[in-house]
This record gives structure tokens, C-alpha cells and sequence, in this order.
């Protein structure tokens, strides 16, 4: 995979459209893309047909073929996989396990990035009197390949009254430290160098004493981050009055798949929530993709927003070692944003054109 | 314990007053509660000292032939329990596991019944355009005896590089159907008749598909409910922009813990969330408390918001069999919050004293 210092020349660029609007937002995501590339730099995409409609078709998840190529790449672009919501053809977890989760899992995507601002014309539905108290400005890293996501786990007796399901979250040293020192990096690289980790220590013994344990031992290799703790619970009322006070929170899988929906909903919604599935070193590729899912009410329809597409291939720039083209997507998404009319509507492709537009310019 | 049908006489009350701002809140809940009693209900009151203060003094949480004797009562209302944070002489964890979860396991309270209701004159952090697209008005259902609540799960060379932690969810048909045919039966005898299941069945496969095949297998025994089904990620995302889609939300402990915070959050604050620890078979008593904690910080000062542990006092009324006293309690409370005007500080005893008064009169 690629060398972020030397980051020029041909970048091997697996993207997957998949299902729903995800073709869609993604079109306009590359097209960006393109916008903002660094000169010297071309993307080599080569698309991967994965996803609902394939499954349906096909019976095949994710060949192992199909992973195997994909991994010889130096990023991936995702649009959106999923199904019609309850499509019996369709159980739920098929995708999701044996796709999205599969390849954050095989490819070690152990930091799942996602920052949360309420830019500007973004509409919150916290009130005047929350909003007032701070900007809203944090980035959650989440960790993305233990916790209660790693499959373990199983169900006896299925189908009786006597049945019985466990879901295992594993935690290890391994898995926790780094994260926590990734989290720790950023935070570090941030003004306000503040940390928070959202765990649940008072009931979960087992996980949040290992957490906090290598939140506490890495913590002197960064002297400049102050540490902070919450509870999963109490995390949820700071997000709904008072988001201002965080910065960067590290948290589990499980905890974090919540939290960041939360994040997303009170910083405008998850059409404009980016993210990155992180191998921070980068013995794989990593994984860009919108928060939102594939939407098929309005598939095909040009009515899904692109930014949150776009900001995650912003955050693939950033990744390849591009910061400064990075920032350019970042800032032509928010001037976008800030631009937009209350009640004007614009094509999927119009919004994609008017960002790229705007970083090429 | 008390049967319904005939709860009049005298109710055995075991009393835990708790830590920090327990033993004011729990002082007004009582005052209440005395006020709001049908003629012929009086209360023999037992107090318990047990909490953060008692076992620092004395290493005991909850010794077993306390938790004997409080079995014997017909209810327990508790006002909170918790030491300052980060005590180093209080392991995260031992109050919770040791006095708050082994009382909720050991009286079978199967059912954590958590309203939440946006009062007129409560403060919500969220917009007037979300507030005003309908009323919030609605209660979960948490499951009280499962989940990653039961203390399985462990750890492995605990300190070290290859420290492994685990925690398990366990989910049996008989913790879960227990708990949906209770969360069903109060969605039937609501108006709008509707209960959603909060859970991750697309990535928690064993125990989600539990859960959801539990859902199908009692809907047919309430035909005129409605039943839907959202991802916690997405309910997070529903509780911050259409909170007033809920009426009844069944879920797991975890998920439920979570999902509370967050509906105290918006409908005003934890200083107003009530709820009960319900043994809905009566083979236990149950217990009342309110969702916040102790808060150290505020203790004996008078500062604390008695109106959640009040609000609580309430339900334990409706659990013994006096529906219209618990309704006067909580009409009470609500015209007292309706009159409060911005800015204005009352103490705990006479926020006390005023619903205590609108109920006598
Ligand atoms: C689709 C699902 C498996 C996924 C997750 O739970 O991680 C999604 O909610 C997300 O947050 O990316
Ligand atoms: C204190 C803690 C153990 C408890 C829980 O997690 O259930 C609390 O948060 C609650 O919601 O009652």
C-alpha cells in the first residue's frame, strides 16, 4: 500500500459503489476527487460489484478472490450496501458481517474515524440555547475490529423455550492500546488536545478496566492531553446539551456505532457524516465511506446528498498523504454547505458539481 | 409481596436513601408519597443504610441477610447510590454490581420501566421545529436481568501485553419474552398502541434474532398493536429529530441504558426521569428510584431536584394497585414544573413541600 511521503504518481483506487444511492454519491465522491487531486497524482479505480443486488443475485458476499484483489490496492472508496428494509431474501447481518464488517476486520481497519462539526447552513436539532454554548467540533475514533462486533458468540437450543444467545465482546491489550494511542496522536494534533473515553466501567468490569488501564498507561507519552471519562449514558445527555465539551473521544465498537449516529444527527444529520476505516499501518488498505446507509426509497432518484461522500474522500486524500488537497475538499464542502438555500433542492450531480467546482477553482 | 387487588392496609417499604443527594430527594419522594397515600394505606417504613458511605466505612455492600430482610417488604424505593468520582478506595463497579444490579437480579426485576415525557415547563435541549412536529410521550422498556449486565465474561493475564477481557450477553426466550409480553401489554393499554424493538440484529445476530423472532411470536397475542423495529444507531438518531414517533420501546439492558439517558436528556434532564424496577410477577418487591445519580458535589445543600425521585414515588403507587394516587402524584408534579419560572432557585424541601401540597389539596 502506499507510502503517504511519497504519495505521488498512480494510487490504486478499489471503489465500491454497492447499493441504494451509494452509485450515486459516489459518482460525485471521485468526481471530487478528480477536482482535487494533487497534480502528479491520477487514481487507477477499478470497481468491485458488491453489495445487496449482487447477493440477491449471485448468493456471493465477498469472494475471497474479490478480497484478495482488493487488498493489493492503496485505498477504497464505499458508496452505501444494503438491501429493501426487511427483504426476507435478505437476512440481517448477511451484509453486514459478511461484507462491511468482513473487510474492516480482514483489513485491520482498527481506527474508525469519525468527525463531527456543525458547519455552517447545516441544520442541528439542538436548540438556540445549546448550540450557543460552543462550536461543536469533535472527532470520535472508534475502535474497529474487537468488542462485541467480532462475531463471537452463538445460540443454543434455536427456536425453544429453552433457547439461549450470547454475544462476546473481546477486548485485548493488542487491540486496545493502539487505538487509544492513535486517539491520543490526534488529540495531541488538535488545539484543544483534550481526550474523552466513553466506556462503561461500572458495569462492563472486565473491558473498561483494560481501557482505562491503557488510556492511563499511554497517557505519559502525551503530556500535553488532558483525560477525561464519561459513561456510555451520561456520554448521551453531554451530546444532546452540551456536544461543545468534546474533542476526541475514543470508544469501543459498539459504543462508538452509537455514539457517532448521535454525533451525526445533532451536527445535521448522516448525509453529511464522513468516515474512515483506518489502518493506520497501512500493512492494508483503508476504507472511506459515508455514515448514512444505501437509502433505496430514494435510489436513483438524484435526490440523495453527496457530501457526506465527498467529505470521505476527503478524508481518503488525507490519509494518502494529501492534507492540503484534503483541506480543499473539507473547505469546498463547507462553503457548499453555508451557500445552501432552506427549502432549495439540488440534484445529487448539481451538489457534486458545485463542490468540485469549487475546489477546482 | 402486595397483591393488587387488595393493597390496602399497610405497605412494607424498605427505604435505601443512598449517597450524596439521595437521602434529601428520598426525604420529598417520601413526603409524597405519604401525602398522595389512599385513605387506608399507610406505610411501615424500614431504611436501609447501604451505599458508597457504608462500605467505605465498613467494606459491606449489601450483606446477605440485609438483602433477606429486604425481600420481605412489599416495595423498595431507593434514592441514589455513589461515592465521589474517581474514589480510589471505590472500584468502578463495586456499588453498581454489588448493590444496584444484585438487588435488580436477585428480586427478578425484570422489567426497568423508564417513562419519558416532555412537561410543560422542562426544559428539552432540542429545537422548536423537532419539539413541535408532535408530543413526546413515551416509555421504554428495559430488560432488567440480562444482557452484558450479567457479570459473565473475564479477563486473562490481567496487566500485561496479551491482557484478554471479555464481556457476554446473555439472552434466553425465557429473560426475553417475559420482558416483550410486558413491553406489549402496556403498548395495548396506551392510545397510539405501538412498540418498537430497539436492538443491532444485523450485527448481534444470536441474540437480535431472539429478540425480533420473541417480537413475532407474541405480536399475534396483541393484534391491535403495532410493531416496529429500529437499529439503536438509528434510534439515536430518532430521539434527537422525532422523538414523538415512540410510544412504547422494548429493548436490552445495555441498549436501554443507553437509550433512557438519552430520553432524559431531551425530555428535560435526568433531574426529572423516573423509573421502576419491576417485578411484574410480584415473586420480589420492586423498586423505585430515580435516574440520576448521587452527585456528590451538590450534597446536602439543598440544590437537588427532588421532582425524578417524587415522579418515582408515583410509579411505586401505580405498582401497588392505586393507579389514581399515582396519577395525583404525577399531575402534582407537573403543575408544579408548569409554574416554575425561569431562573427562580427553590430548595429540594420546598419543591417537595409544594407537590406535596397540590396533592393533599
Ligand atoms: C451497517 C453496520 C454494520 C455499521 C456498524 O454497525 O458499524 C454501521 O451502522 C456503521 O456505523 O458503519
Ligand atoms: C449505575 C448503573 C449501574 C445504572 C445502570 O447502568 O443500569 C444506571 O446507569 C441506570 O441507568 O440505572
Amino acid at each position: 500500500t502506499v507510502d503517504p511521503a511519497a504519495a505521488s504518481g498512480t494510487v490504486r483506487l478499489a471503489v465500491i459503489p454497492g447499493d441504494g444511492i451509494g452509485p450515486e454519491v459516489t459518482t460525485e465522491a471521485l468526481k471530487v476527487l478528480e477536482a482535487a487531486a494533487p497534480s502528479g497524482v491520477t487514481f487507477d479505480q477499478t470497481r468491485y460489484d458488491l453489495g445487496a443486488e449482487r447477493y440477491l443475485a449471485t448468493g456471493e458476499v465477498l469472494p475471497d478472490s474479490v478480497l484478495g484483489e482488493i487488498r493489493e490496492h492503496d485505498a477504497i472508496l464505499l458508496g452505501a450496501v444494503g438491501g429493501k428494509p426487511n427483504d426476507p431474501n435478505l437476512p440481517p447481518g448477511i451484509l453486514e458481517r459478511g461484507l462491511l464488517l468482513k473487510l474492516r476486520f480482514e483489513l485491520d481497519h482498527y481506527v474508525n474515524l469519525r468527525p463531527s462539526r456543525l458547519f455552517p447552513g447545516a441544520t442541528s436539532p439542538l436548540a438556540p440555547h445549546v448550540l450557543d454554548a460552543g462550536e461543536i467540533d469533535f472527532v470520535v475514533v472508534r475502535e474497529g475490529t474487537e468488542g462485541p462486533y467480532t462475531g463471537n458468540g452463538g445460540a443454543l437450543r434455536v427456536g425453544t423455550p429453552a433457547e439461549i444467545a450470547t454475544e462476546v465482546s473481546v477486548n485485548t491489550a493488542y487491540g486496545v492500546e493502539r487505538v487509544v494511542r492513535d486517539a491520543f496522536a490526534r488529540a495531541q494534533r488538535r488545539p484543544r488536545k483534550k481526550l474523552t473515553l466513553v466506556h462503561k466501567t461500572n458495569v462492563l468490569v472486565n473491558a473498561g478496566s483494560l481501557w482505562w488501564r491503557l488510556v492511563q498507561a499511554v497517557a505519559p507519552e502525551f503530556p500535553e492531553v488532558s483525560v477525561d471519562y464519561i459513561h456510555v449514558d451520561a456520554a448521551m445527555i453531554f451530546l444532546a446539551t452540551d456536544p461543545a465539551r468534546f474533542d476526541v473521544i475514543v470508544t469501543d465498537n459498539l459504543f462508538g456505532d452509537i455514539v457517532t449516529d448521535l454525533a451525526a444527527a445533532i451536527t445535521g444529520g448522516i448525509g453529511l457524516a464522513a468516515s474512515g476505516n483506518v489502518n493506520p499501518d497501512r500493512t492494508a488498505p483503508s476504507m472511506f465511506e459515508p455514515v448514512h446507509g444505501s437509502a433505496p426509497d430514494i435510489a436513483g432518484q438524484q435526490k440523495a446528498d453527496p457530501t457526506a461522500a465527498i467529505l470521505s474522500a476527503g478524508l481518503l486524500l488525507d490519509h494518502l498523504g494529501h492534507p492540503e488537497a484534503a483541506a480543499a475538499v473539507e473547505r469546498a464542502a463547507i462553503a457548499d454547505m453555508a451557500d445552501r438555500s432552506p427549502g432549495a433542492t439540488r440534484t445529487t450531480t448539481e451538489i457534486g458539481d458545485a463542490i468540485a467546482a469549487r475546489v477546482a477553482g
